[in-house]
């Protein structure tokens, strides 16, 4: 089946809000084998709506419709598909009661506005949500099937699972795809590129290509094949090669991420986790929190944004900021063996830099890690590029890999200390 | 002008990466006036991403196409450019030369592949990319401009800004668009579509839509017209009368975050921040320093994620645990009151709660956070649906909003305990 989602909505064209229902879909459908072949976002219009609608009808066998079916005046999907399937609007007096009670079970009155969500075009399925008030609704057309999803993530997400994903699946016969990402951290997309160069293949089966985001080069190899087992077995001896060739560039596999593999770490040598962040300010530590069950080994953390906290909580000694300055190698030792101490833990990471805007002692982007293990501690200054939220976040992911390093005794060596790598 | 946005990437389909750019250029064009009428994901195929340039070419005047032009094998925007457009592809001396310099003053050799980059489409002109070693294209064809911007997101805002919204805003003549979005917290979407529904306007100049954004509900005002002081004129009126049908629930204007309106309020009262974090492992703490400046007034956090911590680094008497359980409004007040005095900050906000997947004393859901201020410490419970991050995300934004009202001297009275609107 060819599959187009329409994402409604001139919020997301005005860039108020950012297109996640569109790679939660993309993410779904892959994972069931499905092949998503156009995606688009179309404003609170209802001709255009009408149109891009038509449009999809005339490309597709399947088209996802998210957002529009909110209980306010500028939810127009309902009608929109009314109009592009030359269908009448009905009302469900079944579904507006649920609705009545969906409310009243939360002890509040339903706003009169919300019975505009009984409404469906003829010949539609009402599909119950069991996260929300707006029904999913399922069409029929001829040869081609509308879903209409609400556009709030968490509803979507289960919808989808509930409904779409398996619809779609069976219509899409026997053919699956299996993607595979081979996690890297440390070189440029371009070198990564090259040393992959003899092993790429654009079209073919499986297919590779690659991503880079937040400091992180992603290595994507995809295989369609009639079972996941026989798509596995194609994917291998190219998995082997690439993580061979990449060697400890590689971290991890799909969607393991960095903070589970800190975790995996602290777990197998029966570490316990801490951070100590100044520019940061608790985002190493949020990072690591993430995780469900980090509470095993995360202790805790201690921001020390001013000064005065990092001489008081952290214990950093007046002299070693007096000689070398915030923005220093060995304050963010003594921040690193001060969290340890303070917060009891194993290992600790810290933090301390110029994020900017304005710079703090040293240029903005220049940013300091240290980690603290029962081994050693030892720190590495990166320069970074970009604005304060760039800074703050390649540093962030920058000080998990080189916590990763520290844990597995192979803290950085003969590579650069400074480029696009971090 | 139509303007169209193509975002090239099977990552974007696969969804394994979220097209923010979309939302950048979208923004940045609204800013300047522009319409963006259509916006499209394509996969990194060359004969659909032709088909894509050659619709787009055939509905609108702009087409700026984001993504594919790394120094990977995968990254065929340059040639599918090339073959919508009739254009052989050339190889310009001059630019590779420059690459090399590029390299060079980071002290790295280039890759050889990254000569890719100074391949073009006949025609078009290769515009200077100061953050990164892929140029921008801008191809003028037959009543069409065509830009193609590098994917990698700091570049991109960077070329928009140097190079397309100047053209764009100039060709689409005297006419902008205004946008006010006005931001509150502490009822539904859909109660809030009730109490503006005789002011609601669809396709009015200006009009009105809604946005739900992790418990925050937006109303966003957007008018027509040929300077900018004429379209504030056309929304002034609606923007007044939003305000003061919705009164408290209002918090801010436009951009403005909760987060800078908490700091905006420490810096009048002269008031300085800390918080005291369980179960958002850091998150308020990150949100407040995301704010430049925020050293001003924010102290310091402490994440005590381990029982010790509380007891230890913030002081909570181990009686008031075992009398009210961790989560707990007594323990959550402890834990504020034990930042304030910790930290030395006059403003404490504390959170506890159990976030899940498994449940922590209490179920799943319920969070506790108190405020401390320099008059009162108070608390309360908020009971969240969702999944661990949703549950922590809404948590951070809920606790903010506490500090603003405990800051403000309006702390939370006959409002629901619970509901969507948290």
């Amino acid at each position: 089946v060819i599959v187009e989602v329409l994402a409604v909505g001139t919020e997301l064209l005005l860039g108020h809000t950012v297109n996640t229902n569109a790679a939660t879909i993309g993410t779904k459908l892959a994972d069931a084998g499905v092949d998503l072949q156009y995606s688009s976002v179309i404003g609170d219009d209802h001709d255009r709506m009408v149109a891009a609608i038509r449009l999809a009808l005339s490309r597709a066998d399947a088209i996802v419709i998210t957002g529009g079916l909110g209980p306010t005046q500028d939810d127009i999907t309902r009608e929109a598909i009314s109009s592009a399937t030359d269908r009448p609007l009905r009302f469900s007096d079944e579904y507006a009661a649920r609705l009545k009670r969906w409310w009243e079970s939360r002890g509040r009155e339903m706003p009169e506005s919300n019975l505009k969500q009984a409404e469906y075009p003829e010949g539609a399925v009402l599909l119950d949500n069991p996260k929300g008030t707006a029904p999913a609704l399922q069409l029929e057309t001829d040869g081609a099937v509308i879903f209409a999803l609400p556009g709030v993530p968490a509803e979507l997400e289960v919808l989808l699972d509930l409904y779409v994903v398996p619809v779609l699946a069976e219509r899409a016969g026997e053919g699956v795809v299996v993607s595979r990402v081979i996690r890297t951290y440390g070189e440029s997309e371009s070198r990564i590129g090259e040393l992959l160069s003899d092993l790429y293949v654009a079209k073919g089966n499986p297919s590779m290509a690659f991503l880079a985001t937040a400091a992180e080069i992603k290595i994507r190899l995809t295989a369609h094949a009639s079972t996941s087992d026989d798509a596995e077995r194609l994917i291998a001896p190219l998995e082997s090669a690439v993580k061979e060739r990449l060697g400890r560039l590689v971290f991890g596999t799909d969607a393991e991420t960095i903070e589970e593999i800190v975790f995996g770490l602290a777990r197998e040598r029966g570490w316990t986790l801490a951070t100590a962040e100044s520019a940061t300010g608790g985002m190493v530590a949020s990072r690591l929190t993430k995780v469900p069950g980090s509470s095993q080994v995360f202790r805790g953390a201690i921001v020390a944004y001013h000064e005065d906290i990092k001489l008081m909580n952290l214990g950093v000694p007046a002299g070693i900021i007096e000689t070398h300055g915030v923005v220093s190698e060995p304050v963010a030792i003594a921040m690193a063996d001060g969290a340890a101490a303070a917060l009891g833990a194993d290992v600790a990471i810290s933090v301390t830099g110029s994020a900017g805007p304005d710079p703090q002692e040293q240029p903005v982007g220049t940013m300091v890690i240290a980690v603290h293990t029962p081994e050693q501690t030892m720190a590495r200054t990166l320069t970074l590029p970009g604005d304060r939220e760039r800074v703050r976040t390649y540093t962030t992911t920058g000080a998990l890999h080189l916590a990763r390093l520290a844990m597995s005794g192979e803290w950085w060596s003969g590579q650069p200390r400074r480029g696009r790598w971090v």
